[in-house]
């Protein structure tokens, strides 16, 4: 008899982007005539940069002939797109990064799902609260779990609460963990990690020989220059850190689908016995078997993103974004809300007035200005009381908000 | 103390496809002159249909404007081409499918390799032999099976033989199993199921509460009549059989990754105290949480392979590939070569001459002939004494291949 995998009993029912959509949908269908303005989902709005038009357009071209069509590619990416992510974004931090230790993917929400497979299920689990909930959910899948509290948390994940008083940086944990997921610039709260706060990580990590999954998918948001891009800028840290990045937010491409994974090659995980065996292998393993390559088309546009001309024009979409996020931050502030982020990341963290739950504010914001955010609860226990607002909308649409806001809140 | 997945270290070293690139790279960089002629790796050749062509340079203009562009589809895909494959895969057959039961995703490997993750770790797994690896990987993975056997067979998997005494179709198990993978037309040997094989393998499924993980990656190979495209051709299968479609060799699409899998509403699966639960809604709560839908650009493209020029296109590549097989076939079979397959599918599964074993026989065909085939070993090991060769190469090569065989071999 075929047995279902019990571990998805213990999720907890809706997963919160698809609740917000159901939410978003039941009040447009009652108010036909709404202009609801969305904040919520981290999708983003400018259209592709000319660069990466044209160099997916070329390799569209390639694949209408035979002389230049292309197959399958290997599982693990194309050396030019490889190449053109190690000189830039580590190489010009002064990062070593070799060509075997990146993993071209298709998503980074892919990837920080997959990685946990190589880990057993014996480890224990350390995640910020609030977390992105893929991490999570997927240790639940997995089995690293017992079921959820009333909370909302999950038995044997050690839950990290990121709050105002702590700026939104997680206290070293004072118990045994094995795997920790840092997200820095963080979603949802936009909060960044120093050099000072990675290295205590880093350091801790290594004492305790516990493994950094390190979630840099916003690093192209970091204005500040004392802030670090890459764990790796860290002494040490290629020891006990894999880290995470996306093309999705930084050049648009949530739906053309581009990411990459630094799996080093001298990080180690261990045996029952205690003998130590290197990641790299069992991750370039599970890609071969599980994942057949990103689209070339999609590898295209990612490595025009590294030209000059690429360069310029994503990091104009960015400053469009960035620019949101500051108004979004001074209007809110202005008008008495207590907010955060915003500054390196292109999410803002506020504060919901009144006491208000979450969901309540997420309710009122999309009744009295048809404007949607994502309620903090939905990231864990320690987001109640707060709400999610992304940079990712049109400057007119997010100034139109922040006015409704202004005007009928 | 970061512990490894133990299960990772069951898996025999080296899969196949890097093992036969690693012979084919020492022998080319010893021979470098030598024009090698691969009839091995699975790989397209022809370039993409005009009609995919243009819809994915339109997806891509799309992409250039902020009125037309789009960022995160659909986790499980866009009901544009959802509805293009109900239409055209299945109601055009006779079948009913739901737009609920069609997930789009970036490959068919990925799809029946992560399939299994639903599935709980105490179920009993039946695969073909010889048989795809990917298959039997993802399940030593996840901890189905012990340690591999010298035989290159994993305990607790039921391998079930395919030889040419049953015509390449596995007897019905006469233990007890509960997942079974099936793959018609087949992948290594060519072999295809008529319906009434189909018939006896739903009904056993029916009658152990087994279920069926169907792999139709190379149905538009088919060119008998009376073979069912789907599995849902047979009365019944949609209580117990996931159906995984591909247009890698349909469409060319090895490098561009779209493909789709069917999970039926009413197929279930039980808990451990006989609970019968829904496999549909636990499949999409793992795509929404670890996938993040196909490029925008590779769905635009596999819905133009329904538009009626697309269709005349692909038929048109599809056919280039079946005279490719049938050159195969017949040749070989005039040098006097035992050969299988080949007729409703790409692939020709040969004895090796001579009583060699699968590897010696790759090597002498490289060597004698510069042919690259797959040995068929690698695919299990009942496939020892069998290679694999592929219709997927230029017709040109493909001449020249066999002409190579019949002079030097």
């Amino acid at each position: 008899m075929i047995k279902i995998n019990e571990n998805y009993l213990k999720l907890q029912a809706g997963y919160l982007f698809p609740e917000v959509s159901r939410r978003v949908r039941a009040y447009q269908a009652k108010n036909p005539k709404a202009k609801i303005i969305s904040l919520g989902i981290g999708d983003v709005t400018q259209p592709l940069a000319p660069a990466v038009i044209s160099a997916m357009k070329k390799a569209v071209d390639e694949m209408a002939k035979a002389e230049t069509f292309r197959g399958y590619g290997p599982e693990q990416g194309y050396d030019f797109l490889i190449n053109a992510i190690i000189e830039n974004d580590f190489n010009a931090r002064g990062v070593t990064v070799e060509p075997g230790e990146v993993f071209i993917s298709d998503g980074a929400k892919c990837d920080t799902g997959n990685i946990q497979e190589v880990f057993g299920l014996d480890n224990v689990v350390a995640v910020t609260d609030p977390v992105y909930p893929v991490y999570v959910d997927t240790n639940v899948m997995a089995g690293r779990t017992g079921p959820v509290s009333k909370k909302g948390q999950y038995e044997k994940i050690v839950y990290m609460p990121c709050t105002a008083e702590n700026n939104f940086v997680p206290d070293l944990p004072t118990e045994a963990v094995d795997i920790i997921y840092l997200c820095f610039p963080n979603n949802p709260t936009g909060a960044v990690a120093s050099k000072e706060v990675l290295g205590k990580w880093v350091d801790f990590a290594r004492d305790n020989r516990a493994v950094i999954l390190f979630d840099a998918a916003y690093e192209a948001f970091i204005t500040d220059p004392d802030i670090p891009h890459s764990i790796y800028e860290i002494d040490g840290a290629k020891d006990v850190a894999i880290e995470f990045r996306s093309f999705s937010k930084t050049a648009g491409f949530t739906g053309v689908r581009c990411a990459f994974t630094i799996v080093p090659k001298h990080l180690k995980a261990y045996t029952g016995d205690g003998r130590g065996v290197e990641v790299n292998p069992l991750w370039n393993r599970r890609h071969c078997t599980k994942f057949n390559g990103a689209s070339y088309i999609s590898q295209a546009g990612a490595a025009a993103i590294y030209t000059p001309q690429g360069r310029k024009q994503v990091r104009k979409i960015i400053d469009i974004y960035m620019n949101n996020a500051a108004l979004i931050r001074e209007s809110l502030a202005k008008l008495g809300y207590e907010v955060y982020g915003g500054v390196n990341a292109p999410y803002i963290w506020m504060r919901t007035p009144d006491d208000l739950g979450s969901w309540q504010f997420f309710d009122r914001l999309l009744t009295n200005a048809n404007v949607v955010g994502t309620p903090g609860v939905g990231f864990g226990a320690a987001g109640e009381g707060y709400l999610r607002l992304t940079a990712f909308a049109r400057p007119a649409d997010t100034k139109e908000a922040l006015q409704r806001i202004a005007n009928n809140l």
